[in-house]
């Protein structure tokens, strides 16, 4: 064990939200982190566990009210849209690696922020900003001091499709992306009949369907710039009754003739130096078999009567869709081993 | 009221089973019907609520081992596929009219049931069998003496999507459906690790992707007599953490320039006179909305960036889905109203 | 079918909550009830589906912002606590019969009402009002023109104990309530993180424990009414992860040897002419036997080791625990028959 | 870290239950843990990712069919009851210190256990084996070869009570036990209705009601060694819709005037050095608060109406209720610190 002036020294903003929750259990027991702060307005100068009652047996730590002026290796943002754009700077100037978790840093062009978002108020930091999904630039972050961190959906979406784009496997006017994802994606914050429990339960249902949805955009710029051509799809988020998790069926159009057993392996050939990617060849994924990891899972299968894929992807939206995933981040920003504090198993059931 | 010489004569085989179940809860409350056998080798002579606790204070009624020799106005068969095939002529001959909730008699050729079920014992009547979906069959169900009641999965396929194949408003080639099932879908008697409760709750999965689900071929046939094309799909099931309910979100590429309002006019009119058809133009459906009913709910939205458009329809698969569509099929083979007996409103929450 | 003349004339004020809904949905299927008026200002002027999606097939019926002054032959009042005190008097005069779903009617007493709820404005027709507790207090109900309604948990406890308590099999001092209750109870418009989908989720907690919930007094004054003896009793309230249904398990030490056969005979005698209870011998009760069901099932078992006896009751909360009894009530007050539109089955699974 | 010499060799026998999973889980994550053998025979040669998928991305390790001859500091047989009777001795001969997850050794008094469970086979070492609760019996088990790992039941019911019991402060006649479990408790390969997911799902029921639960003597035997009588007292395991997790609500009469703030000043100093067990002091404890962790939360409240105290607690039933515990009682056997790998925060939500 490292002593510990040798541990990274973190900070977390908007702490009390399902990410920042996320977060902090994943960096309290991370071996390598220090976590210093932990901000949070709501439950400023309580303990943690006031917002995270399973923290209770791990730490006596409090919630700060603000940042203050401290340093810190690293400092993660998760706060809704529109709040990092504003303190970006003034973290990176004074040194701190930033990794955001909203969208504010996923766009380098502003104008497509403004377009699904607001205007945006930095947008040359926007435009430094690396998009912080390792599996497609790693090295990109490795060298970055600002990851927006992507999505929940279009980690899952990209991860499932990147392999057929890359290797021009698809067509890419055939795309498109059928989305489910538990509730805790809407965040703790927003109460309503819509997440009311009574109105939930046993329930699924689809909403932002035909394009509307702000992960659109998000999705077509990533798996654009892995073709090199626009690509336009269709994408359908749907409300599952679960807490936790994601699973989105992508279906398209194969532009050679791949069964398959061919496509499992040009998959597990792309993915070969991903740690988290887990190419299932002998079963299909449920949202189950991540909860509560970084990891995500890849089947498919190729219709030959009508020529098209349909690959399946699950992940756990608040761990490698967010918390998980900035972690991974801190640990290529930082120099640390990849998956350092991130291999846990999964809980089960 | 009626006396009870008016009634109908009626008995279910299969009664312990979800569909069966979900019959006897609609006749024992539908105004024209006489329940007079309900058939269970299971739990033959006990009370139904030993099955089904629910009607404990409804009726004292017990489960027959056998249908017997005795004579009825309407059998429904809800047993498991391979069954009804063997039984159905017998009862015909008796002149009782016959309602089968298996697949037996939902493919009018038999090899195609061959291809995907098993080899068919009657394929004369298999030939012969209405395809109990009223919306699409009306007139030949209230003539017909055998009608094959549609799977779940199909009811709610097809009510999606027939009018813009009746409208020649989609391109056959490029329908894709994305359906999610409640675990009920797969049976009261089909135990294992895929329904046992702590590895479902709170999970979702795709199961037999890419063409391979039996429901399928049942699809294809019914949207290809709609257009006079032969159709081949994407149809992807999906198992969802609830007991009930089917949403089912199917894609398509527009052959004509339409928005959502011109596309929701043409749902509206093209089922003005169905009674258990709502086409949502104010709000999308969700499984919720017709719990315990025997509606369809159909929402849908254009996206013009794609010329895609994605229409979402729901049902629950225990009652549009089965038994409830098998009543209103009864009722129009006999002369009632067709909403006689199904005009209870869901439950909620 | 009787004629319309004959039907009666109903209204509901608070139509949009849980206990509204399941009023409609109970009053729309009731063949001797005429469905005048449902108001609800958070709906106003919409379609009932608005607020409930499952009515999309049996009404175009839109809300009414008030109940203006029309007159009813009964009146169902289901707002929240110290709405019905100022309105029930007006429509009594105006001839209509008020069964209210409030906690407003249920305390004769208004020094107990203003102890645990609020000063009561009207305690002359506090004292006038019956307990709708059909299976205690039928014979008044039947000449009652103002009925309050009871409230979900004391439903259940008092149809577990009242057996014990009339016959004096049970030590008075000994009574502990251990309830279990789905989330509706709590309401359709209380949002914040006590309902918020992912922290109900697959949790239970107790809540409001050692005495401090607002049904112990009225468990413990008409408990006390069966027994001639002031009774003080422990009642715990817990959440469950279900939208739907209570659960009582009731604890209680014997005054004389019984087994659990004599006890069960006990039981079944006392209700005997109970329609919607149950006295389950073979078996014990879960809520899903009563699933949008008005009935009651109750089993028990005696522990001679301990000389207590453990009795289980099970309803749902929103029907035998508040629209279901109104109704029930409604019957009875009007001269219908008692299960008059309450005997339907119930949904299973 | 330590280097791997110095780490301790472990074994899991029953290595594809839910108990089984969860040792995995937490073994794999332990830093002074080298998970040598894991055996399951239905996954015999497979990956343990085919029975766990959410250790897919942590090891490639197989199942193995058999423990064979190799040598282990620790073995921990998580089988199902009666096998680990026949095995221990060998283990035990060979230098392994053996927990034992099954009721084999719960029992020093094996007519106890022959009356409850069946014969038992080695009567001696169930003499000798120590019962592994470490907040009662941190000592012994510190120089125990072998340990019987407590019941889920009993170690949620002896934390909530101990304390009353070591005190004298409630009346040991009075005791009630109100227990909820979630299905993951009833095992991962007992399948039928009791467990299919929409018979389970969004309902509660009893079970095993007035003592004939086997947790019972279990729980009657422990509580009376705290206060040197034996206790006869009233359990009731109810069935949760929940995959995970169990709450005990008890009561009992004070034998001296509480308030609620000296007892919970009592109990925060009876667990002072219990790492595991969080005293809520303000707050109520829920399911949720422990989910994946090896705490224990205890809540309470004085009824002075009644005299009466109310005690919630809460562990999640595969952690703290089995193999959280077994690895916290192998801290203690081998000197590790109590808390080693068991530090996790709870998932939320």
């Amino acid at each position: 064990m490292n002593s510990e002036h040798s541990l990274l020294n973190v900070a977390v903003v908007g702490a009390s939200g399902y990410g920042g929750g996320e977060l902090l259990r994943l960096l309290l027991a991370h071996p390598r982190v220090k976590l210093s702060c932990a901000v949070s307005q709501t439950y400023a100068e309580q303990p943690l566990y006031h917002a995270w009652p399973g923290l209770a047996h791990v730490t006596k730590m409090t919630f700060s009210r603000e940042l203050g002026d401290a340093s810190y290796d690293v400092v993660f943002l998760a706060q809704e849209n529109g709040k990092a754009m504003k303190d970006a700077a003034a973290l990176l100037s004074r040194g701190c690696k930033v990794i955001d978790l909203s969208a504010d840093f996923r766009f380098k062009n502003s104008d497509v922020y403004a377009q699904w978002y607001s205007k945006h108020s930095s947008p040359e930091l926007a435009a430094e900003a690396v998009y912080g999904l390792p599996e497609l630039f790693r090295e990109d972050i490795r060298g970055a001091r600002l990851v927006g961190n992507p999505g929940c959906y279009p980690t899952a979406s990209i991860l499932a499709l990147a392999p057929l784009l890359k290797t021009s496997t698809i067509d890419t006017s055939s795309i498109i992306i059928d989305a489910k994802s538990g509730v805790s994606g809407a965040g703790r914050a927003k109460f309503g009949l819509d997440y009311h429990y009574p109105e939930v339960e046993s329930s699924v249902s689809a909403y932002k369907i035909a394009g509307t949805h702000r992960h659109t955009p998000e999705i077509e710029n990533v798996l654009s710039s892995q073709c090199g051509a626009q690509i336009t799809l269709s994408f359908t988020p749907h409300l599952m009754p679960m807490s936790r998790g994601i699973l989105a069926t992508c279906y398209g159009k194969l532009t050679r003739s791949l069964d398959t057993r061919e496509l499992l392996d040009l998959y597990t050939e792309e993915y070969a130096d991903d740690p988290f990617v887990v190419v299932c060849s002998d079963r299909l994924p449920a949202t189950k078999h991540v909860l509560g990891t970084n990891a995500c899972h890849i089947g498919l299968s190729v219709d030959t009567r009508t020529s098209r894929v349909t690959i399946v992807s699950v992940i756990d939206n608040l761990t490698k869709g967010a918390a998980g995933q900035a972690i991974q981040n801190m640990n290529l920003m930082t120099g640390l081993d990849e998956t350092e504090g991130l291999l846990g198993g999964g809980l089960w059931p």
